[in-house]
């Protein structure tokens, strides 16, 4: 059972709450956006999703439907159900942040991932001790075999979608990336909202 | 100058403080063991090396001899000035933990990098908020252009060594990775000490 159609402004973040067994659906809707992903215990912020721990126990850097998404404690806390995309997730790029966007000449403040993970969960009067390493989904980040990675658009199509079930009760964070200095959000360089909706 | 050989006696941490422009030189004195390593900010605990920022600012997974390695705020905090072996050290995979040993299958107590990390750092009075994903020095993990890893053995042989210099004043981590359940510190599964000095 779906409830309402909820936004992700561009260039925002936001959180939410899923108890074990709910699930949230994570729409592309225009088909071109990256979303960095974050999960948390609900029961203890010390505990959530880690790129490096999923890394191990799913021997691969791109996760795909029906993979478990581990903790830093190794336990499941939300499966990969459905994805309607090519299925390409980056895994091992950091947050964009302030630090990033000067270093790419940005004079001022630049909306940035990192912040909206603070001020998402800031909405519901929590703080992380520091920002995990991202779930960046559909962001295109091709490995090749020497390890050079290079920054590639999103293969995704307008509407494809992402169905991540909890396995525990947990907190759900999603940034619209708001990079718009190199081409990651597709070759216009233009951050667009997405969709959601938590599904029983 | 160099000043004396110091160990990191087998399946244990040792933290030790660089300051900024002093150097310390890691030996992998029997050819195969992993070195799990850790950088962190003298001045701020909540500032240390972050593999997911390594990978957006070299563009690689694999650091080499002169590169930069990077914190979470994306400044320099150690340097990669020499590296004798054949420089394959991983950047995607968590430090071992009592997780990773319960799931295959140890019963009790198993010796773990993160427990080293932590009690090296409490041997100088610290405490990190959480684990950061380590600079594993010599662990091979090779990725495939689909994105698999495979679990290989150290390339480099015995004496080979990394001197990384400091950036800033820093507490530089090692933990030799007591990893004898699987091949990763050479065939035969049994994790050795190494040395390190420190290089002014």
């Amino acid at each position: 059972m779906g409830q309402e159609l909820e936004v992700v402004p561009a260039r925002q973040g936001r959180a939410v709450r899923l108890a074990a067994g709910q699930a949230i659906q994570i729409i592309n809707t225009h088909g071109q956006q990256v979303v960095d992903t974050w999960c948390f215990n609900a029961a203890d912020m010390a505990e959530f999703m880690s790129m490096e721990h999923i890394h191990g126990m799913l021997e691969t850097v791109f996760p795909v439907e029906g993979d478990a998404l581990v903790t830093n404690q190794r336990r499941p806390i939300l499966m990969l159900e459905r994805d309607t995309s090519p299925g390409r997730h980056d895994t091992v790029i950091a947050a964009c942040d302030r630090y990033r966007y000067a270093l790419l000449g940005c004079v001022g403040h630049h909306d940035n991932c990192t912040d909206n993970l603070f001020a998402a969960l800031a909405d519901l009067g929590l703080r992380p001790a520091e920002c995990p390493s991202p779930l960046n989904l559909w962001m295109n980040i091709p490995i090749a075999a020497d390890g050079r990675i290079t920054w590639a658009e999103p293969l995704c199509k307008p509407g494809d979608h992402v169905i991540l079930r909890a396995a525990m009760d947990c907190i759900v964070v999603m940034s619209t990336c708001p990079q718009d200095m190199i081409p990651i959000n597709g070759a216009d360089c233009t951050p667009t909202e997405v969709h959601f909706r938590l599904l029983d």
